[in-house]
């Protein structure tokens, strides 16, 4: 079989495990300090002070989505994933989870939502993430959420690392978590099913691997960020937060 | 007067010029090492090769300005950047001239071209770039060029500090550079003259300051990237170039 021939969704699927395996951020570095316990608190607080830009603009991203998928039942789907982020009113949703988290390690909130002291880089890669959902086609955009493969090991090893090792840290701290463990797989199981469904031709299965590339990359840079700034050489640029 | 009144027209400029002082990227630590002859060839390959996907984005930067001014003679004006950088079939332009550099650091043309060894760093940075000159009014966009302010500087910086002190470049390889010493004072002569006229409330005035410091943070960010992945902790991402 040559290597431009059409892939068995069973043998996509594998070369989407093969993506995370050599680029998801859980071999990043600065993630093995970070649940290693490897960092000081205001270093932590850097990563959730950038993090969150991450997560407050998941469900525009979500939305970008919602709106381009043409079918109500796909829609209800995906607009679960904005349910999840934005909470209903009542339960908190991610958002407002991660602001815990943000609140739990000493930052002042209007602080961490005002994004005065985000890092550039981060603010570039999260904004790539939401025009990437916007000017790509709906099977790249769908196919960019699989990096969820992924996260349920890369959540249990900085749930677990950091409530070990960091004093400053504990699980209502962390009760963004949590749920995510079981959201991910829920939301997996849909994209996956969707990408190894919809990818008709192996021009297209290629488009599904590259957009998992692509949020891989993201995410890794987002570390790198990180690392430049306040781990190695810890230089954090003009007007960025200081710990 | 208090800190929200309007800006005389020099007083405009004064804060620009003070937003260079501060966060230009001739500061950068990556900067001095580059001119200052601290990097190794292929230290200086990697900037090579991710500025090139800065300057071979900025006609569409410059395009996408060009759809939106309203006149004649305000677009003629601007589509002048656009010759400077694509030349006019006969004059090399400034992404040829760039094309040059490459070459002359021994990297191969399609491979530079091709994009596949940029760090995802270098491309949000860049394209950050674009989408804003699409997404912000027409004022922020022409006052995001304003970093040419600053360049003549770094431009001798770069240039004599890399003639003198690396015996793998040359005149020659550097001729991307003597132009712009002529075409960014012309440049940056109009689009000051047009932000200090245009912004017309303080509010606008405030638009202005930020958008320099936007487009100063995103030159910067590429350094940062440079610096993360090839001096210190000197880690590229998966799939990045290395030299």
């Amino acid at each position: 079989m040559s290597d431009s021939a059409f892939l068995s969704p069973q043998a996509l699927e594998e070369r989407l495990r093969a993506i995370g395996e050599e680029r998801y951020h859980i071999h990043h570095r600065f993630h093995h300090l970070l649940h290693g316990g490897k960092l000081s608190k205001g270093q932590v607080q850097a990563w959730a002070l950038n993090r969150y830009y991450y997560q407050a603009s998941i469900p525009a991203k979500d939305a970008s989505i919602v709106a381009r998928l043409p079918t109500p039942d796909l829609r209800r789907e995906w607009r679960r994933r904005i349910v999840d982020h934005d909470g209903d009113g009542s339960a908190p949703g991610g958002v407002e989870r991660w602001l815990a988290l943000t609140d739990g390690l000493g930052l002042d909130r209007d602080y961490v939502t005002s994004l005065a002291g985000l890092l550039p880089g981060t603010r570039y890669a999260v904004d790539a993430y939401v025009h990437f959902v916007k000017e790509r086609s709906v099977l790249e955009a769908v196919a960019s959420s699989l990096t969820e493969m992924f996260s349920p090991d890369i959540i249990s090893q900085r749930v677990s690392g950091m409530l070990r090792n960091y004093d400053f840290v504990s699980e209502r701290t962390l009760a963004y978590f949590n749920p995510r463990l079981t959201q991910a797989p829920q939301d997996v199981a849909f994209a996956l099913d969707y990408v190894k469904r919809e990818a008709r031709t192996r021009a297209e299965q290629e488009l599904v691997l590259g957009a998992l590339r692509f949020k891989c990359d993201l995410l890794w840079a987002q570390l790198d960020a990180l690392h430049h700034a306040y781990v190695a050489p810890g230089l954090p640029p003009p007007g960025a937060f200081r710990p």
